[in-house]
């Protein structure tokens, strides 16, 4: 056990999750490495929400609240890190969940489903009544007909660069969580989160909150209309160059 | 499997081998997550050898083949991602390899022994006879007396900050693979190669062979003379500047 006052206390008690969702069956030893390597990134950005990220964060709440028919794309990784949080998300705005694996299989997909069922996410799609999407060279293709493949604005958190690619193809407003403000999936969303994916998601539940009470269409339309995610990255780049700089005059 | 028409495909090919090794019991979790940390930098440095890391590895190499009693330190990954290499770099030169882990257990050493051994690696030590560093609060501190304990040059790639100022306090000469150029060990080791571990392997097998053709002492001397591991670090750390600059402009 690690001490609360420990440091770098948050960034272990994330890894503890992501490992205990490996042994639940959850994750995958993939995506163990995966969140190492958004652990550096949130290292080079001070493991805190930097203020453009918090403003993203709003825009896609706002694109979420606003959607025709909106889907939020779950992995293992996600899962492990905030099912809570993406259940009362759901709950707030009966948004449904699919769940769509980069390293797909039936017994992780169920498992995945039973488990955020059990945390409270009524709308659980599988994927198992699938189409393909063209252009992707993973098992991440396959996405459900009622779900992904129907949907206008698609929520795909840690996700992989192929597939937001060729969701941003077939037109779809393509919402993202990453910490690697470089990545493709980064460079080809309408709105990346440069954060890590808990602080997100905390976030993302107190702006539903804070929008549903005001009930300002304008308000969410306006936030769409005025946001630049290629100004928003920029922003990111910046907070990771001061801090290089910083570390290196050490 | 991915395909290799993945715009990503070697990167995780190089999971894969990680995972590989994972289910084989050579690499441990922590690992997996460690091996991400790299990833992001490995990312930020545009996923090939920059022309300061090829000359790190020029001078890692010549401070090899000079050296009294050089040995090579390897953990669970460097043997999961190059076992090849490692090998061939061993035959090259005749110089042994000790199994060293921070996450140590008896089980684990004699695994990566055994599996280096059947990929050709003869003199493997295991550290069992080990002596403790002083100064290093993990389980690396244990160094093989024939080994590392008794070495006037350890090439220690993917290292732990803690053992690698402790061998540098020894006297020791350092060289060190690390793709993170703020790292501790990038700091303290005589000689950091900021790479990734296998492109780093392939191009000190490619020295070894061009510098025993040309059999000259003096070159090789003349390379460690010039060699400053400070301002290495610091073109490493201006070629991430410079490529977040390229991606702001964009």
């Amino acid at each position: 056990m690690v001490s609360e006052r420990h440091p770098r206390y948050r960034s272990l008690a994330l890894r503890n999750k992501l490992v205990r969702g490996y042994e639940k069956g959850i994750t995958s030893a993939h995506g163990l490495i995966a969140h190492g390597r958004g652990e550096a990134f949130d290292y080079l950005l001070g493991e805190k929400t930097t203020e453009n990220a918090l403003e993203a964060t709003k825009v896609a709440c706002a694109y979420l609240l606003t959607a025709g028919h909106p889907v939020i794309s779950v992995n293992g990784n996600t899962v492990a890190l905030a099912p809570e949080e993406i259940a009362e998300f759901c709950t707030i705005t009966g948004i449904p969940v699919e769940v769509n694996l980069f390293h797909r299989s039936v017994e992780r997909i169920t498992k995945i489903a039973d488990y955020l069922r059990a945390c409270g996410v009524t709308d659980v799609m599988t994927g198992l009544d699938s189409v393909e999407l063209a252009g992707v060279a993973s098992e991440r293709a396959k996405v459900d007909k009622r779900g992904i493949f129907a949907a206008d604005v698609v929520f795909v958190p840690l996700e992989d660069g192929d597939r937001a690619q060729a969701l941003t193809r077939l037109g779809k407003v393509v919402l993202t969580v990453d910490l690697n403000p470089i990545s493709r999936t980064a460079l080809t969303s309408t709105v990346t989160i440069v954060d890590e994916f808990t602080r997100a998601m905390k976030n993302l539940v107190g702006f539903a909150k804070r929008f549903q009470a005001e009930n300002s269409q304008y308000r969410l339309h306006t936030l769409k209309a005025t946001f630049n995610n290629s100004e928003n990255l920029k922003a990111s780049y910046a907070a990771i160059q001061r801090r290089l700089q910083v570390l290196s005059l050490r």
